[in-house]
């Protein structure tokens, strides 16, 4: 149905001034393959500035967004501990009691949060089936001993975050984080971001499509040392006999109805740019999810160097990475967003009122933020800073 | 009036075992422009045995030494630390109360000293006026919300370092901290390093030129990653909407006249060595300012690791660069110093009894210590230790 | 008697499935010069799958392992804290009230065993003969300040950390590290791992050989930046004015027979590979030294970052080198051990149930452990997770 040489069209629109945000979209999707599928929103103070679309008919199409909704995820225990719901500085232990097994019991929800508890996983890993299940991979982690000293490091908790940030939620207001987030955020502003999605949504899901690297690019991912029980084995869920797909896992209809919170969450870049401007900005007149001090502590830096489990230089905020400093340097201080290993990019940059959403269909080399962010990235804060 | 080609003389004396010394600073200075001015000077043991410099008549020209200027604002705060004055353990709002303000109650001094505070501007920006004034650079930061988390990380306080130690040193002693070092410091030892220039030696500045690039030195400046709303540029003071070159700040008469704390000093290359060998040795009679312990304190590294402000490694003791961390590796252990963004540098290293000195007049690629100080404290260093 | 051209025989025998590990040390041995001596074995879930040595008859001699000693001595600190005589979260003066002296009242034994508490070297530094002894180098560090800020930093203490330690367990149980470690360890499982070699096993002992770069390998190394006082050179006392060369320490009768607990380890592959085996497995019908918990937690990645002295990234567990992320990145994560600057390697793996130990005569390029570690590391862990 479709050739290897792409002439894939760029539909959708953008406001004036953001002409070459179009451009650079149009340019990219030029050098893509034929069967390329992505979308593009940007909002600027809350107004929508880019919405575009390649690869598919109305730019409503959802896609697996990965770790994107750990952004979703923590905008909702952002939102609690604005509330004085949640407290940052104190022991998960006095919101879940079972979480002090195992020397845990100062450990604190901003450690926690910040990817410094050192629980990436278990010893004995998750099936397939119990990794859709926010509940049950927190019930294991409880009992868990850290992988590291909490306190003297940090790695990506890649299949955990959301589960241990969602068990605090479940046990501080007795609802789950998805339904605390269905309530507050996605429904009051009709978001195409769910953690849980509908099954009348179903059809609107793009299953992903996997990564289709270059001889040299493949060279380059063997090269990356693996064994069966690293860190980043037990954060990805490797260290089980008969590992599955990364790929897959949104491609499960469990997953999917579960909205597994760190990496369940099904999206349009509508959905993503939006969550991230109503975060921030006034929306169709509603007011900021968020006030400026929360804002302002999400996006501080609070975990900064070589992250265990990325084995690179990491920075993060409160449950959010700090996108700045991970990637595009050029964006203001207290960025504050989360990229997906599907290629999803997306983030609000409080200082010129940004916020961003990017998906693709298809995995893009090497995983994590599909590499056509950078440009795409520059293109909408040089706009949004002239506008 | 002067050529491109240089045949700039080298002038002034060197002790017997320093001969090796001049001859750097010769072979140096041929590679230079003709318009070149610079001056190096050092001590060991209290003892001059270094007095060169070229481009100018007599050696006792005044330069703008930008960040070196830390270096003697540090100073003061490490001899009132060592006379009981103040207390590195202390909350900083308990000799300054606003600083309370946005969560920083529990920041100590000694966090404040070793850039850890996360005080390294104010979301609005400085005007050049107020860029000049200590007093109101700390009364804004006394207000302003950290910029990453007190405690998880560091970076560089370019302009405010000394604005808010300062701020400590007036409230615990009902002087400035320019008064103080006046007194304490400067005058005893006649020193030609100015935090506040009198009027009387303006004739001795020389206005700081700019950088001359060259095309591939230009064109790596430009790859440098740079937005409105960075944490570099909030620190440097670029989010402003017409901001300032770096280079001509010590050019304002306004802040030679106030000697801002964190780059507005104003000296020589004798004045800079001279308070470093005053620092730690007997110089003329008169015992170190400080005492061994003060000594050890001060160049023990208190911040190591990725600067979020200068983007790469760097060590810091308190309120002093950890020299030989940053720079020389083959300097001693304890090494303190600062260099300016001028292309002066200057350091003290007690176990070798080295105090060193190096101005120039224009401003250095790619900014900070001058490349040429790496051959010239080597050669001062090797001399010294053989001496 | 030997020329340059290696025919090097291995010798030895691999349990079925480690036909691999015995190709891969026979390719290494076979790039060796003919003088090549060497020896590895290693163990899986307690059983010896390989046994393997070249250039000595019967796999019985023994070399200067180096730091791997640090492990014996670590592995006596870790049952003593699984025995609760020692806990790791007192201060290190309430067991040796001395060491308070210069400010380090407040320092844990665990932050002194993870290379956190800055006491890597004496102003003054060591003769010979001091550092042949623990007693004595215990005692100048108790009054020595810290060369940077306890908690701030870490950095190798190469000669100092198995003092320090040690006087902690002398004081805790009026015995020396080293009667320990005979006692509990050594004598129960016969292993050829001496901490204080005894007279009748000296005919035993193969100098220690010094390395023979070639001319580039000489000019890397010519390239490290030196200085008499740098972290390094008080880390390794080369601060003083006649320092001996390293490659002698095991040479001097005197830290043979003292078993100096940092350095003075005398070892074969078996004894180093079996003491690791002991320590997780059960072996020859005895319970593994450590507990589950103790395991974990001596594994867990305490220090991470920039060291100081070793002036590159590290890993540190609780005393252990954190092996997997140091080096072997495909090695299970609470991977722990420690290598030796003759080339010695030594670890346990507990996930894969691996235990392995390597010794050389010759120290190798570039110095700690040897490169061919990596290939031998590899081709065991391998079969052992295929076994």
């Amino acid at each position: 149905m479709i050739d290897e040489t792409g002439t894939v069209t760029v539909h959708g629109t953008v406001a004036d001034g953001f002409e070459a945000v179009r451009a650079e979209f149009a340019a990219f999707v030029a050098t893509e393959r034929a069967d390329y599928e992505g979308q593009l929103t940007a909002y600027v103070h809350g107004r929508r500035v880019v919405d575009l679309w390649a690869g598919q008919p109305d730019g409503d199409s959802l896609y697996g967004v990965f770790s994107s909704t750990k952004g979703a995820a923590h905008l909702v225990v952002a939102r609690l501990v604005q509330d004085g719901v949640l407290e940052l500085d104190r022991e998960v232990a006095y919101y879940w009691p079972e979480f002090a097994a195992e020397g845990k019991g100062a450990v604190t929800l901003r450690e926690l949060i910040t990817h410094r508890a050192g629980l990436i996983g278990t010893d004995a890993g998750f099936t397939e089936e119990e990794l859709a299940d926010d509940r049950v991979i927190a019930e294991r982690l409880a009992t868990q001993r850290p992988f590291w000293r909490p306190g003297s490091a940090f790695g990506y908790h890649a299949f955990s975050i959301g589960a241990l940030t969602g068990e605090v939620v479940r046990r501080a207001t007795g609802r789950t984080l998805q339904e605390v987030y269905e309530e507050r955020v996605r429904a009051p502003y009709g978001l195409d971001l769910f953690l849980g999605l509908p099954p009348e949504h179903e059809r609107r899901f793009r299953t992903v499509l996997p990564m289709t690297p270059t001889p040299a690019q493949q060279a380059e991912l063997d090269a990356v040392p693996r064994g069966p029980h690293t860190l980043s084995s037990i954060a990805f869920n490797n260290q089980v006999p008969d590992p599955g797909e990364l790929t897959d896992f949104p491609n499960s209809p469990a997953v999917r109805a579960s909205g597994q919170a760190s990496a369940g969450g099904i999206a349009s870049a509508r959905g993503l740019a939006g969550m991230y401007a109503a975060a921030i900005s006034m929306v169709d007149g509603r007011p900021p999810l968020l006030k400026p001090d929360t804002i302002a502590e999400v996006g501080q830096i609070h975990s900064l160097g070589f992250d265990l489990v990325a084995r690179d230089r990491r920075a993060f905020g409160l449950g959010f990475q700090a996108t700045a400093e991970n990637l595009y340097p050029f964006l203001g201080a207290g960025t504050f967003g989360h990229s997906g290993a599907g290629g999803s990019q997306a983030f609000a940059d409080p200082r010129s009122g940004l916020a961003y959403g990017y998906t693709r269909r298809r995995m893009a080399f090497p995983g994590g933020a599909a590499p056509e962010n950078e440009g795409l990235v520059r293109a909408v804060h040089t706009a949004a800073l002239a506008s």
